[in-house]
């Protein structure tokens, strides 16, 4: 960190937006608004605390309005000092109002938020970075870095290749291909290290411990994870300055399900919603569900798993933030629910057939928790309900293929289509009988 | 077509909207709106015909911008009659000022229309297949269908499924993976054909005479087109309701090109921009550009060729409105240019290492001849330059596949990442030795 601390002391004496300090979420110890993560005294996680009081008076429901078509209209609730923040369109993804998936699962009032196509990269992930690099300039720090499962890698090499940052990003060597050629495009230095995304991060902790880099969720942490926070303020904006009754979203670490709580209670807090109560449930694949387990045990410590599941982006063993998402599932009667890997590729096959989105293995694990919660009851027919589409379908190919059949290849001739026709309707009255068996 | 005459009538009625007859670009007869793509008198192609004068006075900047954050903003100037429009968030993507992209060419003030982020299928294409299905489904069709090099494929397939429409899509047999899984993971029946593009296009034509399906590129294909003009639209907005100096988007059929004019056109028409001589540059790849040869021999009709590139999105070799699109880039002081696929699979890589946006083959085409028009001075410096990137690169990932380095793969332990980090500098300080040779 030494080489950055001058540059550091120089930016944050300009910080004064509404971020005051770093404040430990376990001890309450305060901080300066500097690259750092973890409390000196107790070794909690650091957050950023914020005097929301003036913005009572002068943020409205007009003013955010008027603001930019992406996550920076929400700024004066970002920890952003200036208004050189790196602003590549991203966020105000579609709030789309489910017919056809709703009717599948007979709810009555469903929305989907599809991060699905999120800009740049196709993912959630491009709001944490967009946040994180803007911070990032602003300490002074010249290359950036991560921890990644691919998507993260995705966002931070392309919005660094925009800002022109110099970056090195780290990620297990199994990922799919397309998270791996979707980080290459851009030119950072990419590092696949043989082992689990808890070995890529712990080397990346020490990395960031010697070589002065900004790594968006290590010590730029707190920063990143306050991006997470927009995809609270959308869905109220979106859903007419409401908050909804329920949200589904994926547990990975656990910081995105309670940086979206964090979003409403924010916007409660400055009077731009009512309050209400809203549900938090939450989304793991069994093969690496360590926080599901903690919420059905009643636990409130996580037991550290090895994953194996194809939803490599939320394979997450040691989640972070995974005892708060259990505290926040409980407190608002919400679940917390694990699917196999079989209900992941039924989930994201279901969300393209009946609304036309292609997820990656993530969202489809959360529609399959969906799916699930609704069956057990656990979801109201009636209840607003929110589900987080968290990545695109595109760069996990390998995931589905094998299970969405094939083409029918056929010649230029108008018997040969007809033939292949014929063929298709078979199989379709097939598949019914089936079903009616 | 016999099938849904009933329902054509019947819906043709309510069409009250400013659209008002299909007429011949050649001979000028005209048409009711109705699922007809050719002229019975003289075989050209049919357009929408629009009165537009009462809008002078109903549509401001201001209604517009009070509309919805997609192309529906622009309904007026579409060829659907009702408001069961299909609005799945299609268009308003981002217009982005370069920076990095602009300084390594020397351009002053250079944008970059980012349809690689469009919804929900990550092309230019949703944006004709919303407007064509909106129309399919106000004719009464129940099924639509399409001749595609992939990218159609992934929009119908996508956009059929969220409305719940049958949906039979015709494709290449050769095209990249991704193309053929976007297509596949909505369900559609899907025929891979033996043969290029023109190929199934011919076969298609006889499918759509025998079935009374709606192909949204032949028989809708005149309401089908007009969904391009909102890339018009959106710039003009976009950049403060102005119009560019100079545009370069990619040729495959030449319909975008034409209709990108179009839009520019009515825009002035209805007194929403001022007028503005604008240069219209058009972008093939060499091993497909009829259209490019035709305006190199200053001829003024095209010779079709059997097309061999990497950009399979734009290799279409008997191109239907490629004699419009070289009557425009002449009348305008425009140029139509092509590129070697080296070249093209350079320009994926400059816009994603300046820009963090990763474009497949077309947009690579198209910022190679960016690049190629600068260079011999056929952009001015000073000029307001768009550029339209026109879909993702997640989608031909073969494309670029082993043209772009690979990760350093290493052990999860300190010394072997410092050991790969020093090799990753030593083959930087070789690549700057390269350039300074």
């Amino acid at each position: 960190m030494t080489q950055v601390s001058t540059a550091q002391a120089a930016s944050t004496a300009q910080l004064a937006s509404t971020a005051k300090a770093l404040k430990c979420k376990e001890c309450g110890a305060e901080y300066e608004l500097k690259a750092q993560h973890v409390c000196e005294l107790c070794f909690g996680p650091l957050e950023v605390k914020y005097d929301f009081s003036s913005l009572r008076f002068s943020v409205t429901r007009e003013s955010i309005q008027a603001g930019p078509n992406s996550i920076w209209r929400y700024r004066q609730f970002l920890p952003v000092a200036t208004d050189n923040y790196i602003d590549v369109g991203t966020g105000m993804t579609p709030l789309v109002r489910s017919q056809r998936l709703a009717r599948r699962l007979g709810l009555k009032k469903l929305y989907i938020k599809n991060d699905a196509v999120n800009m740049p990269t196709l993912s959630f992930k491009d709001r944490v970075v967009s946040v994180a690099l803007s911070r990032a300039r602003e300490l002074g720090f010249t290359t950036v870095s991560c921890a990644s499962t691919g998507n993260l890698a995705n966002s931070t090499a392309a919005i660094a290749a925009h800002a022109g940052l110099d970056c090195c990003v780290f990620i297990p060597s199994d990922l799919e291909a397309g998270k791996v050629l979707g980080s290459l495009i851009y030119s950072p230095t990419l590092m696949a290290v043989h082992g689990n995304y808890d070995q890529v991060n712990r080397l990346c902790s020490e990395v960031a411990n010697t070589h002065g880099w900004g790594f968006v969720n290590i010590n730029l942490r707190p920063y990143y994870s306050e991006g997470s926070k927009t995809l609270g303020y959308e869905v109220a904006e979106q859903l007419g300055w409401e908050l909804p009754d329920h949200i589904v979203a994926p547990l990975a670490s656990g910081s995105l399900f309670t940086k979206i709580y964090k979003g409403f209670k924010e916007f409660v807090e400055v009077g731009l919603v009512e309050d209400k109560k809203v549900r938090f449930s939450g989304a793991q694949a069994e093969g690496c569900s360590p926080i599901a387990e903690a919420f059905r045990e009643k636990r409130d410590f996580i037991k550290p798993v090895k994953p194996n599941t194809i939803a490599k982006s939320i394979a997450i063993g040691n989640p972070a933030d995974g005892v708060y998402a259990v505290d926040i599932a409980n407190k608002t009667n919400g679940n917390i629910e694990s699917v196999t890997d079989a209900e992941i590729i039924e989930g994201i096959k279901l969300l393209a057939e009946t609304e036309g989105i292609f997820t990656e293995t993530a969202g489809g694990t959360t529609v399959a928790v969906l799916k699930k919660l609704v069956e057990a009851g656990k979801i109201d027919p009636d209840e607003t309900t929110v589900v987080y589409i968290t990545g695109n379908g595109l760069k996990t190919q390998e995931a589905v293929q094998g299970y969405i059949g094939e083409p029918f290849t056929i010649e230029a001739k108008l018997d040969s289509f007809e033939q292949a026709l014929e063929r298709s309707r078979t199989l379709d009255r097939l598949e019914w009988q089936q079903v009616l068996v």
